[in-house]
């Protein structure tokens, strides 16, 4: 049967990565999602394996390297992340810093060597940054340190000699808060009309992957959402 | 015997480190060195233990607090860190960069911690970034995520609620190229009149420290050498 494309999906089972899923799923795209859970909808599941981030690599990059065959994808899109509070003079800084290392830097940096081996030419890899982490962030230090490395990792795969082929575009989305359930259950009383949904996300990487209104390689593309409209702010690393 | 002031530089047996305790010992301070060997300069030496992230903050803070009593620090001055190269497409990427999350933000976030916790109102702490990772580094790529954090770290360490006592100055250094042995030794043809002296980067961790010329807290402040002659140019993250 002939596909729109091909995708994997990194963290393909929460919230923002079960909805991506879907809405690829229904524009007629072969979806694959790498998650610690399985997400039904997706034509294939990887499930990390690993304890440490080399073994997560060898196991992840072999699974994939199983089903790819000659294959090559038009999009990889990793929305793997987490989030923990904590000041650098925080009880729990460094056990914090840790978590969130595992969690928004392993998956980030698996999918940019993914990107390398299966993107097609002038194929698409997103990473998943945060708008608060451009600047310092005193009150989630662990959180800020591996969002601006992710931040600094798109901005290496968008140069030359990076391992992407060629006409590759490497883009990070920076949401400011997602309109998630979780959000929804935690901060009962927030204005909503500022959050982003999680179908626009999805809809802009359909778009992304088709081809359509790109940013410059290497841009981190804020998502500004103010009365219920989402609008896309592209910037750069050290610009 | 009275001293000039107390620092701890964290990687004080690296050809920089080494500098930076001759010359604060040279300027009658009291100098504590933490690093994997001791360096008989020091006043005191505390070894790194320890194969985690939480394991090695345990084992050099109890060490630390072991010797502290109620005294505090001028200063926080940490230098440590490594070089491995690698493009995201390169077989090593997720190792080496693995191995420069160790040497480079595990040092630097536990010298965090720590200047929380002893630096008097006032003092400062500095941690070792790097010019390159200000922009993209495609074929440096872990080295580069690893430093971006380290940038980012200094810039939540000078914001509000960091959890530095009041009045604090966080900094970080970007060098270039360092003039050390080694880079004589693996880059013998090179141009050495913009390489920095590490005399040059040791009395400036002395004025520093003496509250003389200090760049504003949060600031990436660039080593830039020109025919031998350097100067400091600070920037900060995200602007």
């Amino acid at each position: 049967m002939s596909v729109a494309g091909r995708v994997i999906v990194y963290g393909g089972r929460g919230a923002l990565g079960s909805t991506v899923v879907n809405v690829f799923k229904k524009n007629q795209f072969w979806v694959c999602n790498i998650d610690m859970q399985e997400n039904t909808e997706a034509d294939h599941n990887i499930i990390v394996t690993g304890d440490t981030w080399t073994q997560q690599e060898e196991n992840v990059c072999a699974e994939v390297g199983n089903i790819m065959n000659d294959e090559k994808l038009d999009a990889l899109l990793c929305f793997a992340g987490g989030w923990a509070g904590g000041s650098p003079g925080s009880k729990d800084f460094i056990k914090n810093a840790e978590t969130m290392w595992r969690s928004s830097v392993w998956p980030s940096s698996i999918s940019a060597k993914l990107a390398c081996e299966y993107l097609k030419e002038g194929g698409l890899v997103v990473l998943p940054g945060a708008q608060p982490a451009v600047k310092g962030t005193p009150t989630m230090a662990g959180y800020g340190m591996a969002k601006a490395a992710v931040h600094q990792l798109v901005a290496s795969l968008a140069g030359p000699k990076s391992g992407l082929p060629a006409n590759c575009t490497s883009l990070a989305i920076l949401p400011n808060t997602l309109d998630t359930p979780m959000n929804r259950k935690w901060m009962p009383k927030a204005d909503t009309s500022t959050w982003t949904p999680l179908v626009y996300v999805a809809d802009l990487m359909v778009k992304w992957t088709s081809g359509e209104e790109r940013p410059d390689s290497g841009s981190l593309v804020s998502l500004v959402t103010q009365d219920g409209i989402t609008s896309t702010q592209p910037s750069k690393v050290g610009q």
